[in-house]
Parts: C-alpha cells; sequence; structure tokens
C-alpha cells in the first residue's frame, strides 16, 4: 500500500516540536516516493489532562485500531505524576494494542562518534528486542503498613510463556535477516530465582527451533559491562520489559546517539497498530524553546517507513539525516550546530 | 584492635588461585603495622558440594559469627546450578550475617585506563551502595500450570521501609566523608509502580534529615547511560538489590576496572562479620592454570583493613598494587604481563 493513516500524539513538551519536524521529512519522502500519509493528530498530554482529569478520552484507542501507525513524541511532566501520565496514555497503547515488541537501533550514523576509545560504526551495530507489555512492568502488588514503622512494598513480576516465547522469537527472526545472526539474552537467574530461570528455559526451548542462529547468554550485570567492553560481540540482544528497557538506553549511550536514538513498538502481527517514538522524552528544562533535536523523532518516522513496507523510503530518510548531520550549519546546539528544530527538519526534508 | 580472626573462603575456580595471594598481602601488611590475622579456612565450595549434598555444613555460619571478617573469593561452577551453590552459600552469608550493604568503588587506580574516550582517574571516582538482603532477590514467587502452555512464572520484589532506610543512611553518611557530598538514587518509578514509588518517598524522608548532601535521582535506564555519558556526576550511588548489581558492574566497567574490582558486604553495625570478595566470579575459563590476576581480592583484601580499621593499612596495599601495575613485568596476563598469579601477589607483597 501506498496510503497510510497515521494518528499522531505529540504529548508534551519537545514533543509537539519535534513531531511537526516528523511530518515534514514523512510529507517529503511521500512526495519523492509516492507514499500518501493522512495524519490524525490529537492533543492527549499532561496540559489536557489538567484541564479534563484524563490523559485520553475512554474511547480514545478505540478510535485508532484500524489506523495503519501512531506517530508519537513524548509524554510526561513535572506537575503530573508518571503513573498518571505514562499508565494513563503510553503503557495503556502499548498494551492494548499488543505492542509486544519495543525495537531499538544501537548504532552510530555517519558523523556521530562514540564516547568510547576507539569504537566506531565497524563496532557498534546492534538491536535491542525488549518485550514491552508484561514482565517486571505490573500493577500487581502493594503496600503493607503504609505510612507506618513496619511498611511494606510488593511488587509482582509476571511472565508468560507465550509473552516470552513471541519476543524471543521475534529476536531470532531479525537476527536471520542479519548479517552475523546471534542473539544474546540477557538474564539474571542466579538472582532473580523464579522468573529469570523461566526465561532461560524458555529462551533454550525457542532456540531449539533455530539452529542457523548462533546464541549466548550473560546476567544483566555483566552484560551492562560488556556493552562498554565489547560492544562489537553483539548483534540482536533480547530482554525482559526491565533488562530491554535498561539495555536501550545504555546501547544508544555507548554508540552516542542516546539524544536522537528511535524506537518502534511493534505488534508483530499487524492486528493492531504500531507506535514510534523517540527514546528521548519531552525534555522540560528546554521545552518551548524551539531549540529541541527533531532527528530521533525522524529516525522515528524511518523505523515507521520500514515497518509499513517501504524500506528504500526509511533509508532515504536515513541518509538525508547524515547529510545534514555533515553540515554543522544545519545541525542543532546538542550536536554543536545553531540551527532551531524547524531548520534542522526543513534541511533534512530538503536532502530529501 | 590489632589481632583479627578472619574466616577464609576460597571456594570454586580462580576464587582458590587468587584468596592465598590476598593472605600474602595481608600477612606483608600486618608485619609493617603490627596487625595480627588468624586465618580459619574452610572448603565450601560446589566440589564440596558434590560429594556431600551441601554447600556448607548445618552450623557454618555459626561457626563465624564471632570473627572479625570473612574473607571470599568466588563461589559457582557451571556443573552446580546457582540457585544451589549461590543460594547455598554466598547469598545466605550475605543474609545470614545481616551484610546489607554492598560497597564498590568505581575509580581507576594509577596505571590503569578507562575505555571512555578522554576519561582518567579524575572523572570517575565514585562508589555504588546497593541494598544488599532484599527487594528483587527474593524466594517469594513461583509458577503456575508448570510445563505447560499456559505457564506462568510470578516473582515478587519485597522492600520494607526498614530496609531501605538503612542502605540508604548509609550512603547519605559516606558521602558525608567525601569531599563532593552528593547521592544519588537510582529509581524506576515510572515503570516499577510499586516498589519504586516507595524507594522514592524514603530516599525523601531520609534525605531529609542530611541537608548537607546535595541529592538527585535518574531512573535505572538514563542512569546506566549517564554512567557512559558522564561518569563524573557521581559520588555515591545508591540503588536496590538488582539496580545496585546493575550499577556495580556497569561502574567498574566504565572506569577500566571490572576485573580487578573489589566488593564489600558490609554491616554496619558491626554485630556480625562483614565479607570482602572481588567482583569476578570463578572463572571456569582460565581456572587451574594460576594466571588469574590476584588484583581484585588483594583490593577487596584493602576495603577489609578499612573496615578493620587500619586505613593506613589499606592504603599501602593500594599503593603497592599501583606500584606493581606500573612494572609490565609484575602484571598478569590480563594486564599485557607476564606474570602468574603468585608471581604478582609476591610482587604487591613485596613492595610493602
Ligand atoms: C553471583 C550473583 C548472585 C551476585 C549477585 O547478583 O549478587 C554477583 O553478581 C554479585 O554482584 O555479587
Ligand atoms: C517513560 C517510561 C515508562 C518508558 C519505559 O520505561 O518503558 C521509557 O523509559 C521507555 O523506554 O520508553
Amino acid at each position: 500500500t501506498n496510503a497510510f493513516k497515521i494518528a499522531t500524539i505529540p504529548g508534551d513538551g519537545i514533543g509537539r516540536e519535534v513531531v511537526p519536524e516528523g511530518m515534514r521529512v514523512l510529507e517529503a519522502v511521500g512526495r519523492k516516493f509516492d507514499i500518501a500519509f493522512q495524519f490524525d493528530e490529537v492533543d492527549w498530554s499532561c496540559d489536557v489532562f489538567k484541564k479534563t482529569g484524563k490523559m485520553m478520552p475512554d474511547d480514545g484507542l478505540e478510535r485508532f485500531k484500524q489506523h495503519d501507525a501512531v506517530f508519537l513524541g513524548a509524554v510526561g511532566w513535572p506537575d503530573v505524576p508518571d503513573h498518571v501520565s505514562l499508565w494513563g496514555l503510553l503503557i495503556p497503547i502499548r498494551r492494548t494494542f499488543h505492542q509486544y515488541v519495543n525495537l531499538r537501533p544501537c548504532r552510530l550514523l555517519k558523523g556521530t562518534t562514540s564516547p568510547l576509545a576507539g569504537r566506531g560504526r565497524a563496532d557498534i551495530d546492534f538491536y535491542v528486542v525488549r518485550e514491552n507489555v508484561e514482565g517486571e512492568y505490573s500493577e500487581a502488588g502493594g503496600r503493607l503498613y503504609r505510612g507506618m514503622e513496619d511498611e511494606i512494598a510488593i511488587q509482582e513480576a509476571i511472565f508468560t510463556r507465550r509473552g516470552v516465547d513471541r519476543v524471543m522469537r521475534y529476536a531470532f527472526e531479525l537476527a536471520r535477516t542479519r548479517e552475523r545472526k546471534r542473539v544474546t539474552s540477557a538474564t539474571k537467574s542466579n538472582g532473580i530465582v523464579h522468573t529469570m530461570p523461566f526465561w532461560d528455559e524458555r529462551f533454550k526451548a525457542v532456540k531449539a527451533d533455530y539452529p542457523d542462529i548462533e546464541t549466548n547468554q550473560f546476567h544483566i550485570d555483566i552484560l551492562c559491562a560488556h556493552f562498554v567492553q565489547h560492544p562489537d560481540w553483539f548483534d540482536v540482544v533480547v530482554g525482559s520489559n526491565l533488562f530491554g528497557d535498561i539495555l536501550s538506553d545504555l546501547g544508544p549511550a555507548v554508540a552516542g546517539s542516546i539524544g536522537i536514538a528511535p524506537s518502534a513498538n511493534i505488534n508483530p502481527e499487524g492486528d493492531f497498530p504500531s507506535m514510534f517514538e523517540p527514546v528521548h522524552g519531552s525534555a522540560p528544562d528546554i521545552a518551548g524553546q524551539g531549540i529541541a533535536n527533531p532527528i530521533g523523532q525522524i529516525w522515528s518516522a524511518a523505523m515507521m517507513l520500514d515497518h509499513l513496507g517501504h524500506p528504500q523510503a526509511a533509508q532515504a530518510v536515513i541518509e538525508a539525516i547524515e547529510t545534514v548531520i555533515a553540515d554543522t550549519a544545519s545541525r542543532t546546539k546538542d550536536m554543536g550546530g545553531k540551527a532551531n528544530t524547524k531548520e534542522c527538519g526543513e534541511a533534512i526534508a530538503s536532502v530529501i
């Protein structure tokens, strides 16, 4: 297909500044590759919550069920608690739309540098595949003796065979499309004694179906150390919701791309829309100034194009980003340039 | 006091090769500073488990209750499951002896380098203070529908006010002894919605008692990224059992010292012995060859001396390690030298 209905949720803070640049680039690439986008924008955000008491209308997600994708900026603002903003908007989208894979590339774009000494593009090129709907992110749990000396807080992490197997299979399928064909499992079965041994058992069972893929596994503590010491060891890394969350910030950090990293919340079966969002948040410290770097949002647009079946258009976006990064004048301040958000977005669109 | 009873547990693999070097250095520093050590060694290990079915005798820990410290090498071997070896020896020591603080320095010794570009000794010098007896490391939980399609694994993390407050207080007290006087709290209250908001509440309550200490907090995902991007931001970092475990491998990794890092499992009240062990494990791949680097064990001995009230002796050990690192001939293979474990240990002892 060449015509797509995209739900856009700019959200809070710099989300509202970078989403328009992502749309600008999508329009530009659409003109070039003959792809039409219908953007349906909503104002769901902490601002709206403060007026209405809701992060989104009750039937909010119902409206977008038939859309092709969700394009999101950032959710969260200091004066609204996270359990309201994130658990009222971001997490429900991931769960309602069964986006059980969170995919994040960890690699250097041309013109960017890694904080690791002597490491460049050839050394750091892997994906983190994060379980995105169950595990440690669970509403099960609570408090005893609230507010008293003896206070206790309990959190349950819940892993299902179906939930674990499907994200692992996604990781193996992804590895099949890559050159090195290696899947690394993040575990902690020596310390987290119920769920992590289960995770290991399922990894063993699932990998039996992929004899063409090389595998290994590390405990999360040493795995984080290896990301720093040996980023070249990794190809596809699969982890639980929490471990994947940690690794998919650490991975872009070692690649020097944490400020511009994209992410895809994927429903692999395509029964529901997938969602694309930058890794950065709403950045209250710089919001409203028009100086935010839009590359994370634009790179997320490239991941969306890929997902929608237009890899060439995706590639054109990546190359345009790289061209603009090479040119100091079009970079934003965080990258040592002087361009504002819009100028940077326009530069990328015009390269396309 | 100048006379100490030390329980030594070489344990498995290279633990047996490096503990004697730690003892050698302790003897040497004891001669110089007039400190006497009585070492009471036990063979508790996976080997003994394979013969007796037990990692340690039932009254094992009872025997060491009155000792001044435990000096441990490494526990774990590939043919014994971790829940047997670690949960049968290492974890019970931490818990029975109320070693509720796990303390790990993250800094460069003279002569070592960080994998981070342009970062040296002045940029990386902080401590991770890890909660060591509760939280995510919990035996509460289990399975439903074991072995079936619908299989579910549940893990409960349990945090108590008493357990959280005391480790936080330890972190604040430690910060008071340091120049920068800053405590950073590792959280994830936006995703782990029961226990981490509780952790944050307690951090807020405890810090009120330390107005002289600067504080901040980061979610664990971005905190790991900051360790790589801004290690100079940190002074004392306090985290839960799991987050502290992750940060105290990542910290030494960014400092370039993961292979030689020490750790202290501390019972701050002194009601029970504290335990000192290197961060590295039993290293089955190189065990038995006599080539393991003993510096992690020896640095742990320095932490033990400090804990026992002999900071000058501790400092002498650190300086001797640094002198030996400066000399290629006395370094072990992993550090680019040719010395074996014993030669490296002897070199350090003779410098003292
Ligand atoms: C071996 C393992 C159980 C242990 C832990 O996770 O506590 C280790 O990683 C450590 O940090 O001492
Ligand atoms: C904002 C937060 C709840 C979220 C998460 O932990 O999932 C974010 O860190 C992410 O990775 O998308």
